[in-house]
């Protein structure tokens, strides 16, 4: 979802064969009703959009960003590197290593630079995508109290036993 | 820990040998005049001490948590299951595997939960305290400043040589 | 299998998803004569039911629990947390790492909190199974001869020669 | 080892240089005032002492069975494929692979033939030797007393805060 | 191939899963006209024959043991323990990690017993019979010159140019 | 550094730190008589300088480029973006994973960029030197020359036997 | 492509079986003008073909070397230990391991023998081949310019948004 | 090395490092009254004397060959692509990798072109030692007479109970 006038949350990353994965992070937000801006940026085939994107960043009225990129993933450290604003990290799974260099290449960050690591893949995604929601609300209580009732609805879909069983 | 009032993080640890990891991540807070309280709390030893902070931790008005641990890291996970608050993990570095096991104990969190994970040991723990300063910082400038200035001075620090070069 | 009154083994899994492995574990005791209950109990979606289930575990009257979850599986480690009861853990396969996160994550338990530990996936359910008859076959006569006849039954049904061979 | 006629646990390893980590095993086991027997008994060196104590560990009235190697661990296996009695594995630590080969030589036991696998070194030697403990509380009430007692004050001695701090 | 009177090499696998693998051993033995028997030994669901086996392979007749298995692979390790004849070890591909976990437990054997350890898989069984075969082979005058043909044969069929080129 | 007029590589790294591996490739590239110019350029300090390096690193007359950084190693692969000379990459060595998150993360290009990358540690950075100086010897024959005298002497300095045999 | 009177690069694999992967190097070079000359050279089953290829190749005029190659790859570090030209490798996806085999076999050479090393599989060889080109351009400012025009293209390729987004 | 007029085995490293831990091969053949040739082979330094020794090697009598090597470990199998005699590999423990590059670059050899690999490091020498014996005393009576009593001296030598218990 990208939303109205200025979403909060910038979504990029490095192609669109992350998109399958990255939609997750974009849905999560929907949910939660935070509009969400997503944008393709490449931090190898297009290194200058990566300058002017993690630069503009915080100009454009992006409060949190989540970048999601595969293998050697350099696409979520390098927009920490240029910007303050908070930056969450999704590996997406690659072809032969299954996400250990994408999850390796993201989270080793030297000290200085952080980047909130979420788990390889889809599951990722969703999380990269509450957990800025998570950051919004600890300044937006409303957002707060639909996080609170979306976990609330997360506990209570869990059934007490599993369905194939007589 | 840096006291005063209502510190905006909390900072917990499964056990006092998480500390000399986890003191980075209070100092990084330090530096960037954050209030942080930090407190052992073991997943496994104490786990209903782990309910009870994580439970209370948004109504004892923490706005982002910190949690490390090693190995069968479960504490930054626990902590997410019971706050709705940010979580950051930072995975100490583990005597026979090297923080791999606490890297992935972290880091692999199901979609629903999450949990924003640094790298292993003390530039994850500087991490984590300079990413909970950067969510705070979302809706304080004041806090933006300091943290724009922190990485300034960081690029103004890095030599053009090596220092060992004639 | 769910069983009478009063089963002596509780089998809990992290999510519906388990079932297809962790029903291996029901099914190694249903041919033992040993009943279960099978719960979803989810450590991070549902962890108020984690604590209940775990510091009730004993006082229902269970005498052995087999815990199963994949990923970042902190199920079986917080149930151990939270019981004297012998606790087993089965790492479910994973998408990303095959299992390795999950076997990491339930492995590698600190001192103080023993989670007995089975292969990743169906093999390690269907052991977890056998393991929780062995423990009560400790102290129960009849049931140590049915599991000493279903281990010589499968020493008996391994061919000599494989049988594609002429 | 800690003596009297019957011992219920037998603490096997493969080798000399395995006792200082499966000391931790007897060591807890001690504390809960459990006796144990503790023996060398090399899967590849000794393979008839193997069989032998394997086959007869029932018979010599042990209740359960911890068995401790490094590398290509074969003795916990190995033991559990000759007796019906639950048997718990540690996987010692190695020195090149630091233990990750003991660990999957352990825990990777195809269906049917199940090891209780603890951590990588001393914390699973100590695990193996609570979840023992734990195997025979399930029909000792005095032992469970100890054990809910000896948990409880490894709860209480969890210090609040890290210790060198102000 | 089983062979004749007394053939030369016996091949023994875990279980007849392992049969699609270690046939490319007794193919390999075969096209070098070397005779073998084939037989199922499970160390862990028919110990008695893997002792009874391993024990009595040189006064068999035997003078090379080929032994395949998957996961926590003890079959050539136990086999090697009770022998004093050359065993050669194959991993066979495991289920959730591709037989990492069967070539760790085959070849990281201690000082004093060792195994031969082939690549996993099937080409790591073709080459346990080659490399049987090159045993054999040292005191075998016509099979070295059917195996140097066989190899000069291997050369001569490499193309000079990928097939699928212009 | 070699010095000169204008150095044919440039040698760039992540930090002061990773000076003591990288020096020596700029000590492999002496020995052959190659100049090079030797920078500390961290893609995550200071990105500007990483963009005002790569950008300008041709017209500056670089010919090749050696690029060494550790963790999630982003500096070889965004250098290779941002130039089209060729990029050489070395791994160093990480704390807490010995360099396989350096390794992956530089080794693990998408289709488009390439990074050609050496061992991890000084092995590498030597190889490094020498790589670069093969690429500049492709069309300068008294560097090629003196390369292969270094090759010739290295293969000369190989001792036949190793020397504490008596 | 394979070229006319003298092409520059060698592309050379250990067998049938990797064209597939290593004919993206062959494209590469081809879409940028550069003619290469593909061969099969298998390390293992043509050691004298190796030879012969490795210590002939700058006499016939080569420049540059690819060497492609799965599992045990020895072919790129043998191709480099026979030739003062540059070589670079890539790792061909393996069956079991996805080429973490290929991967250490090839980039973990020793200190005086470089492979500059690409990633595992198809965009390994395509970067071997872009690469490979840009070593070439080192001198060749017609192909200089092809290659910044390829980038230059490549990078204008990369949409703003992912497409199936509305 | 042993000496005498034609020493049965040969034992080949890539480097005067490698010594410490190949000198085991020798000292285990040794002591079973095994003479054996030791040299430094290089596969990278040194590929002529590589072809040189590999070729020769049935030639100059050698009847089985030990081949030690650490990370990109060339040496075992481009031996044994150019001797039909039978090639043991030790991985030498490497400096990053812990010998895990070695192991994989030795034992991941292709269906055509076996090397019988031992463990990583002193255990594995040893072991590849004690597997040259065994081939050898496969037409060798009084060889394997020695053996058999090796073997059994190793038996007897594994003591009852771990030495430091009381």
């Amino acid at each position: 979802m990208t939303g109205a006038s200025t979403p909060a949350v910038a979504i990029v990353m490095g192609s669109q064969s992350d998109w399958p994965t990255m939609k997750c992070a974009a849905d999560a937000l929907d949910k939660l009703g935070v509009a969400s801006d997503v944008r393709i940026v490449s931090a190898h085939r297009t290194p200058r959009r990566l300058v002017e994107f993690a630069e503009g960043a915080a100009g454009e009225g992006f409060r949190v960003i989540i970048a999601g990129a595969g293998g050697a993933a350099h696409l979520p450290g390098m927009v920490a590197a240029m910007t303050h604003l908070p930056v969450l990290g999704v590996p997406v799974k690659s072809k032969a290593l299954s996400g250990q260099d994408s999850l390796l290449s993201i989270v080793q960050m030297p000290a200085g630079i952080p980047v909130g690591t979420l788990a390889i893949g889809e599951a990722g995604a969703t999380n990269a995508g509450l957990l800025a929601a998570a950051i919004l609300a600890t300044t937006d209580e409303a957002l707060a109290e639909r996080l609170i009732a979306f976990r609330a609805e997360q506990t209570a879909s869990v059934a007490e036993r599993p369905s194939a069983e007589g």
